[in-house]
C-alpha cells in the first residue's frame, strides 16, 4: 500500500481539537452536570482508558470492527474503552465488592468508537454519566431518568424531550408474532434500530404472515405517545413478561410525574437501544431540532453476573459534545485584567497582579506582560473595553510608564 | 506464545482505579489548579488522545517503546498522546495560527507511556498544565514558574521546592570540558539524568582528561542551591551562550521573588529535563518527602518551528495522580440527606428531594431510597449522625411510616 506521511499540522480525521471558547463551554457543561449528579448523591469514580478486550472489551458490546485495539508488552489484546457501563461493573465486581448495594456512581471521561469516516463522526467522544446499582425497581428506574433531565436542565438544554421504551415488549410482540423465525425479526430491529420505518413496512410486505400477527407487526410503529400507549400495546401482546414489562413502564411514568418531569416524557416502543446488554426499560432524550440523542441508557440486569457480582442495575451518558452544541451558552461573568510593566517597575506590577488574582469575591483574569525597552505599547480603547495585541480586557494596569 | 485469558474482574497491569474518595481528591485538585490557571490569563483547550506518530509522535521526544500505537484503517500509525505540549505547538501551528502572541493556553488531560511492569508505575496519567507561547523573556520563564507555585498550594501541597537548571550551561561546560566526544558526554548526561552521582565520578575517573577540565566537571556536582551558584558556574564556563544562559537565569530567580515564590526555589545546574526539545531554562517541582517530581516543565524555542510557526515557548505539567498522594485533602462541606420512602408517600417524597436538590446555598447529597413492602428500614445512629446500609448520613427524612 503506498502512504504518504501526514504533514506536520495534521491531527487524525476522525478526532477533535477544543479552541477555548468550545473547550470552555464543555467544561462548564461538564462541571454543572457531574455538580448535579453529586447532589442526587452519585460519587465520582474514574476508570483507565485501556482495558482487556476478553473482558470490558467483549462486555462492552460494542461491535468488533469499531473497537480501537492495541497489544500489550505480552502479546494480550487491549481496547480503548468504548463506553463506561461495563468498566464500571467491573469495579463494582471487584475493588467495590463489599460496599453494600445499591451504589451510586457517576464518571466522566473520553470513550473511543472507531467510525467510518464519510460519516464525519468522532472517533473520540465525552460522557458524563451514571450508573444506580442493586435495584431492580421501577422507582430507581424513574431516578436515573428524572436526574438526566435535571442534567440536561443544568448544561443548559432548553428543549428537549425523553422517549422510554422496554426491551421486553418488542421482544414479546416478536416471538408472539414471529416465533422461531429470528432472522425475519432481526431484519425488522434492524430497521427500528435505524429509524427506517419504510425499511420495516417493506420487510413486512414480504414476509409470510398470518393476518393477525401483520396487524400487530404494523401496530408496532404506532406505539409511539403519551401514557396511553401502554394500553394499546396491552392489546398486541399476550405473554406475561410483556405485561409486566408494560406495568413496569407505566409505573415508571407515573414516578416520573412525582418529580416533575412528566412533560418531558414520552413513550417509543420502537426503541431498541444502543448496546445488547438492556434488558428493560430505555431511554433517549432529544433536543428539539437535533436529529441524534443527546444521551441514552437503560437497564441492563445481567451484565453485572459477567462480571461475578449478579445485580440489578440502570444508568445512562450524556454525550457532551453533542449537548455542547445546542446548550445555551453560559459564559462565567469575568473580569480580564491586562497588567503592562517595564523593568523598573517589575516588583510592583507582578505583586499588584498577584494580589488581583487572590481575590476570590469575583471571577478574574490577569495578563502580566513585560514591554522590552524600546517597545511601546499600543493600548487602544477606553473605559471598560481595551484592546491589547487583538485582546480585549476590562481593566488595564499600567507600569510601563 | 500460550497466553491465558484475563479474569472477568482484571484491568491490565499498568492501568489504575480511582474509587470516590481518591476521585473526589482528584477531581477537586484539578479544578482547583485549572481555576488559578484561569485567573492568571491561561484558557483551556483540549485535543485529541489519538495523534499521527509521524507528527506529534516524533515532536513529542518519547522513547519509541514508551509510545503505545495503532493503526488506523488506513494503515497510519497512531499514537496514544504521551505528553501535551507537542499537540498544543501543532494546535497553535494550525487552527491558532491567526491568534495574536503571547498565547497563554491551559490543557487538562489524561497522557500515556509504557513502562516497564516491574517499576510499578501507569501507562496512564493525568497532566494538568499550561504553555505560554510566543515570549522569550526571563519574565516569562517566570511567570510559568510562579503559576506553578501557585497551583500546587492551590492543590493543597503545603512543603515543596522547585528546582531551576538551564540546558545550556551543562552544554556550555561539556562542550568545553569534553570537545568532540558526544559519546563521554552522554555518558555523563544519563548519570545525571538518573540521579547517579556515584557513576558520574566513577565515570570521570575513567575517562582521559586535562585536569582543569576533570575539576570543572567534577565541580557540575556541586552546582546546586541559590543564587550564589549562578557565580560559581560563572568560574566554569567561559563560552558566551553559558554565560547569557546564566544571566537568564539569574534574572528569573530576581523575578521569582517579585512574585513572592523566591523562598521555594532553588538552583541544581545538573538537572537535564524529560524532553530533548528543551532549550533554556527547565525546572522541576518536589515535594517534601517524595523521590519523584510532581511537576515539571521548561522552555523549548525549537518546537514550533517544527510545526511551522517558529515561536519561543515555555510551559509546565502538573501529575495530578502523584499530587493528589501529597496533598492535604480539602473534602468539600457536604450535607448527605437520606429520603426514605414507601409507595403511597412517593410523592411527596421525591417533591421533598428535588426542592432540597435545588438548594444552592451549601453542598448537598440528596439519596432517595424506594422501601418495598414487607422491608424494614433499618436506620441507625442518631441526631446527624446516621447510618443506613452501611453508610453514613447527616440527615434521613422518612416517608415510609
Amino acid at each position: 500500500m503506498a502512504m504518504s506521511k501526514p504533514k506536520v499540522f495534521e491531527k487524525p480525521r476522525g478526532v477533535k481539537d477544543y479552541l477555548p471558547d468550545l473547550a470552555d463551554k464543555l467544561r462548564r457543561i461538564e462541571w454543572r452536570m457531574l455538580d448535579c449528579m453529586a447532589r442526587w448523591g452519585y460519587r465520582q469514580i474514574i476508570t483507565p482508558t485501556l482495558e482487556y478486550y476478553d473482558t470490558v472489551g467483549l462486555a462492552s458490546s460494542t461491535a468488533n470492527e469499531r473497537l480501537f485495539k492495541l497489544l500489550d508488552n505480552k502479546g494480550t489484546t487491549l481496547v480503548l474503552r468504548s463506553e463506561m457501563t461495563a468498566p464500571i461493573a467491573r469495579v463494582v465486581a471487584s475493588l467495590l465488592k463489599d460496599e453494600a448495594l445499591p451504589l451510586r456512581l457517576s464518571h466522566h471521561s473520553n470513550v473511543f468508537r472507531a467510525i467510518e469516516e464519510e460519516a464525519g463522526r468522532e472517533w473520540e467522544f465525552f460522557q458524563t454519566g451514571v450508573e444506580l446499582v442493586g435495584d431492580g425497581s421501577p422507582e430507581a428506574d424513574a431516578e436515573v431518568i428524572a436526574l438526566m433531565a435535571s442534567c440536561l436542565k443544568a448544561a443548559g438544554v432548553r428543549d428537549f424531550k425523553i422517549a422510554l421504551g422496554h426491551i421486553g415488549v418488542l421482544n414479546g410482540v416478536f416471538s408472539a408474532s414471529l416465533p422461531d423465525r429470528p432472522e425475519q425479526q432481526q431484519t425488522l430491529r434492524e430497521c427500528l434500530l435505524k429509524r427506517n420505518y419504510v425499511g420495516f413496512r417493506a420487510a413486512l410486505k414480504g414476509m409470510d404472515l398470518s393476518p393477525e400477527a401483520r396487524t400487530n407487526l404494523e401496530r408496532i410503529l404506532r406505539l409511539r405517545g403519551g401514557r396511553e400507549v401502554c394500553d394499546e400495546a396491552l392489546a398486541i401482546v399476550g405473554d406475561e413478561t410483556s405485561r409486566t414489562a408494560l406495568a413496569h413502564l407505566r409505573d415508571v411514568w407515573d414516578a416520573l410525574k412525582a418529580y416533575g418531569v412528566g412533560d418531558t416524557v414520552m413513550i417509543d416502543l420502537t426503541m431498541i437501544g444502543n448496546f445488547t446488554y438492556y434488558t428493560g426499560l430505555i431511554f433517549e432524550g432529544y433536543a428539539a431540532d437535533l436529529g441524534f440523542p443527546l444521551c441514552s441508557g437503560g437497564r441492563y440486569d445481567n451484565l453485572l453476573a459477567a462480571f461475578g457480582r449478579p445485580a440489578p442495575a440502570t444508568g445512562f451518558a450524556l454525550e457532551t459534545n453533542r449537548i455542547v452544541l445546542v446548550a445555551d451558552d453560559m459564559p462565567k461573568d469575568e473580569r480580564r485584567v491586562l497588567v503592562l510593566y517595564r523593568k523598573p517597575r517589575r516588583e510592583e506590577a507582578l505583586a499588584r497582579a498577584m494580589a488581583l488574582r487572590r481575590e476570590t469575591e469575583t471571577a478574574v483574569a490577569v495578563e502580566t506582560v513585560f514591554m522590552p525597552d524600546g517597545e511601546t505599547a499600543d493600548v487602544s480603547g477606553g473605559e471598560g473595553q481595551w484592546v491589547f495585541r487583538g485582546r480585549r480586557y476590562d481593566d488595564v494596569l499600567r507600569f510601563d510608564e
